[in-house]
């Protein structure tokens, strides 16, 4: 389980694109080679389900996917759901189903620990927002929403972790109202469990013959591999199902 | 579909036991009887699908509950969902299935319309207190959290609504946690697309044979009635699950 | 220093008239002399200088002011101004100055200590939401301002303490505005070093010869003894001339 | 009176720095004579009072701060302070009053109109950030507080102007404490009235012989010139002050 801080990306390059290429990019040292794709592709060589809880681009390249295939490894990520994209896809689900047009919804958040001064650095950052843009517009239907994230390095909160919220909608007759949150979280708390229930969810499915992204763990992630499902009510049910599912496959409960 | 301003109940007196008693009542003029039973018998009198979109005593006693079953005529309620409720419903889900142990849920209201100015009498405020501290319980699975609604007549506030919750959860390790919520929300235009919604379907169920409380439309409720469903998906997709079996017996879509 | 949990007050009594009736009731254990005047008393007989750091009514009773004249002590009172009260009278001269009306302010306490239990008793919270609500008219030049304050014992909240404003104001043509304020303090943390200047300063002011309630110490209290000043800036500045000048009397600095 | 939006500015030039080099400039068309410059200059050749109710760097330059004296022309400014800051300068007077040390203090602010669009140009949004950050170490005495002012385009924000905060502060034994601040305002509706008095006191600065820089109108400002009082309640003292001075020599009232 990846859970370093957040690398940089500057976007897939020819040694990305296959498992040849990118054992030939290992061979002479390339830099477009991180670390993070470096622990993934040492985890498949192993035959060691892999999964990537934090938004750096590791396994979620052609030539790793590949690999993983290739290896019969099951593989999840990325970039956990512990906080503010978890409420965004829990509200969210709320104003599609009531039919409330969202217009705009401004997240801003403050975290004073290494993680978040990493974030600091502007190449860091881009990868984080990037991933954490991306749960709302699948959601609601439409893409005409003013989404706006923000991340700050702010010494006091610590360890803790602050979110903040404006989410403006509208309603019949074009009548516009708001919604504020505000979010006290404790973000290695949260993240715990989640990184102990999936070291055992990717042991069971790879126990069980699956292989590549394990889309039933889409609820854990705010970037799901290889699924556009990001209603965590909806990605809920798919793990009740799969579980259910596999459990009377198993013949037992 | 009432949407009259809440009224005082007195508990359950032997009037409201029976159809027969609640008749006799009627004949005598008892004052058990409020102005929204006796809207409520009439519509069902003119075997009219009944909705009780407020937090009073209206349908929900044995005689008009048993009157309802006996004229074949479908009921709804109670108490429309449109704020606070609606979003404690749709965050509670979430701190559950993410195993966030709730400790605390406080929940301040202001409104400044005559609805409001009728809740500053505490024989009214009770009744819809009641109806909002309802839902918590039956959807996080045990009942020792310090939950507190209040509702206050503020001026300022006009036709609007305002809502502030304090969510005190805690985590692994007993690590303790809190989120606040801030709504400004505008009542009527809320309620008023679901009074439609409600007014077309309790007719379509109607149509369909039904009769008595129409537990498919707990969506729209804070208390719905001869359902513990609270938790907002599950009751939406209730509702989208009877629209597509009625559909399909209906050979359409 | 008093700083017991607050009392009830059932209202002045002719026990509570004059230092004569107060000792007569002494006499016969009058169950109008509260615990905090019996030590209010016991101060004023030994000529020790009393604060009332409650809101609790003990020195502030016609018949112990008269005592305390008569015994040559200083008094101070009341009710520790160490939070939402402290910023209220910041906030409200900042409103008044700017000509911006206040049309309402709504206030909310969460606290979880036993003070916050004592609090849950509506004769005890009477005396605490008075003294409260005393602050705002005095600094607007006003009173048709909706102003409410509630206080809840909330056991999530521990020993901190939550505080929840809205303030509704009025600017140039009627256009309405908001501001909301959300205050996470430790109430005995931001009352311990006001309660030591409080005791240093009331015998400062015995050594120099006063008697009777020190305005002076206006700026840390809710309701000030003898002075409708509640702009915290003003007493502030009251207290820095009263100090200037007892040093320039003093010959020191 | 300046209201245009923010202008960028690339620092100080040689054409800045005295009248004359500045007049040689006007005649060549340099570059760096800024539009919000060229109006300033035209306002003091013509001897009328000019105010600068934006960010933008205009009469706060060498050349027109001489040009003004010479010219015998009251000026004043920069940038209204109508909304965070101002209530930014009415509470850190509070926590330097009680001796609580503000440790952070992060300010983001929503604004939806042409201002805003404007402000999202990076160039011109420097200039404005710059102006909210200087008022908080005068009036704490310390820098080594964590202050961060953000501004962001929201669109549905439209014409109001949103800001939220945070303030993260220490008290006695260490006790970490914090506040947050929710402001939904009019910017126009509030800077309007501060337009139309400080048309009218340069004015009347200008009548009674004064010349540069009105210090005495630092309340309403953000970067008041030639002052290091941010403050709101000294400057409104000192406001008051001068009125009473000017008002008694005038012998009127």
């Amino acid at each position: 389980v990846n859970i370093a801080s957040t690398e940089p990306f500057a976007g897939l390059m020819p040694t990305h694109q296959s498992i040849g290429q990118f054992e030939e990019g290992l061979a002479k040292d390339d830099p477009a080679i991180s670390a993070g794709m470096l622990y993934a592709y040492a985890a498949l060589a192993a035959k060691v389900p892999y999964v990537n809880f934090t938004p750096s681009t590791t396994v979620d390249i052609p030539a790793l996917m590949e690999f993983a295939d290739v290896q019969g490894v099951v593989i999840a990520g990325k970039d956990g759901k512990t906080g503010q994209t978890l409420y965004k896809t829990v509200l969210a689900p709320m104003f599609q189903l009531r039919n409330l047009r969202v217009s705009g919804w401004y997240s801003t958040n403050l975290l004073g620990n290494d993680d978040g001064y990493v974030l600091s650095d502007p190449a860091h950052l881009q990868q984080k927002v990037a991933s954490k843009l991306e749960a709302l517009a699948p959601i609601l239907g439409y893409d005409d929403v003013d989404h706006q994230v923000d991340i700050h390095y702010y010494a006091p909160r610590g360890d803790a972790k602050e979110a903040w919220d404006v989410i403006d909608f509208v309603g019949w007759l074009g009548a516009k109202m708001s919604m504020r949150v505000n979010w006290l979280g404790q973000d290695s708390i949260l993240a715990a469990p989640l990184v102990v229930d999936l070291a055992r969810l990717v042991w069971f499915a790879q126990q069980r013959g699956e292989r590549g992204p394990a889309t039933q763990l889409s609820a854990f992630f705010k970037t799901p591999l290889n699924t556009r499902e990001h209603n965590f009510f909806e990605q809920t049910r798919n793990l009740m199902m799969y579980c259910d599912s596999a459990s009377r496959r198993n013949g037992g409960d």
